[in-house]
């Protein structure tokens, strides 16, 4: 796993997909990026779907566990806390847009174990949330019947207000955007 | 504008676009299943580009304008109607998604009059929701202090519920989802 060939593989090709999508990426160019042939790549990556599954299993699924993780390590004011990280968007890139949702939106309905791959990390971000919104009740912040659908509504709207963000390569409308579901969450705090 | 030719043109390329995505879709497939030479083609669209462009600014906004403009005929009861409108989903197809935001998903980034075009489409579908929630607020249905970042809101999440139930191709996700929307709607009604 830690092989350093294989790494740079690994982080050339999560930027060129991110910027390119999928399909549009060539492996070549992946190749000829990181110095390499592609007798080097089959011994990491038996295809070019092998090496965007690793991308996917391993590259966008550290990222949303890096940015969202954090959430599971507060101890109070989580609410508060939680809408400071979702507009914490230094070093985003508003105009690419999402690592996650890009390619749900490319290759979720395409192929069936890009599916899964998506799904897995989906459902992992959405847990998170609801992790939050639990312990936020617990601490008696907010009242809600049902963290677990307020989650996946939660994970879809920071998807929908990047999306938003992205058609006008405008990171002010992400947070315009997002705070209406702030306002939202102030209806339901105790 | 009304040519057939032209038409039957727009329309396969529309539902080449929407399965494939723009840059997977193969012109030569197009011309196949139309039954028609490149010749015809270059005679209403100039290139690739040119259909694409044509697909957004009349098919899909086409679409955007027959599903959403109903409301704009509405009288009463608009938070109601509207939320009955979003979840009335029969013949859409979870799995591939919605096709103003798989295009904004895929080529926002990559080209400015691709940019341009779904941004109209997009603003046309935030008017209208804005429109809606303004009537609903002089017929004393909802309190809100600002209809234009509601309305942006209100959309992103639609965008974003949909791409949650494509992740999994479930339906039944986005109704769960979306209803989320509707309980904070819920809580600004007067």
């Amino acid at each position: 796993m830690s092989n350093p060939n294989r790494e740079k593989l690994l982080s050339i090709a999560f930027d060129e997909i991110y910027h390119n999508g999928y399909y549009a990426s060539s492996v070549d160019k992946i190749l000829k990026k990181a110095n390499m042939n592609k007798g080097s790549m089959y011994h990491y990556f038996k295809s070019k779907k092998a090496l965007g599954l690793a991308v996917i299993d391993e590259k966008i699924s550290e990222y949303i566990e890096n940015k969202y993780g954090k959430l599971l390590f507060l101890e109070d004011n989580y609410i508060d806390e939680m809408f400071k990280l979702f507009k914490d968007r230094e070093n985003f890139d508003f105009r690419v847009g999402c690592k996650l949702n890009n390619l749900v939106q490319e290759l979720s309905h395409k192929d069936d174990d890009f599916k899964k791959s998506l799904e897995k990390v989906y459902f992992r971000f959405e847990h998170i949330i609801k992790l939050v919104l639990d312990k936020a009740i617990e601490n008696k912040e907010i009242k809600c019947d049902d963290t677990k659908k307020l989650a996946i509504f939660t994970v879809a709207s920071i998807e929908g207000c990047l999306g938003t963000a992205k058609k006008s390569h405008d990171g002010h409308l992400f947070i315009d955007c997002i705070s209406q579901l702030e306002i939202f969450f102030n209806q339901i705090k105790i």
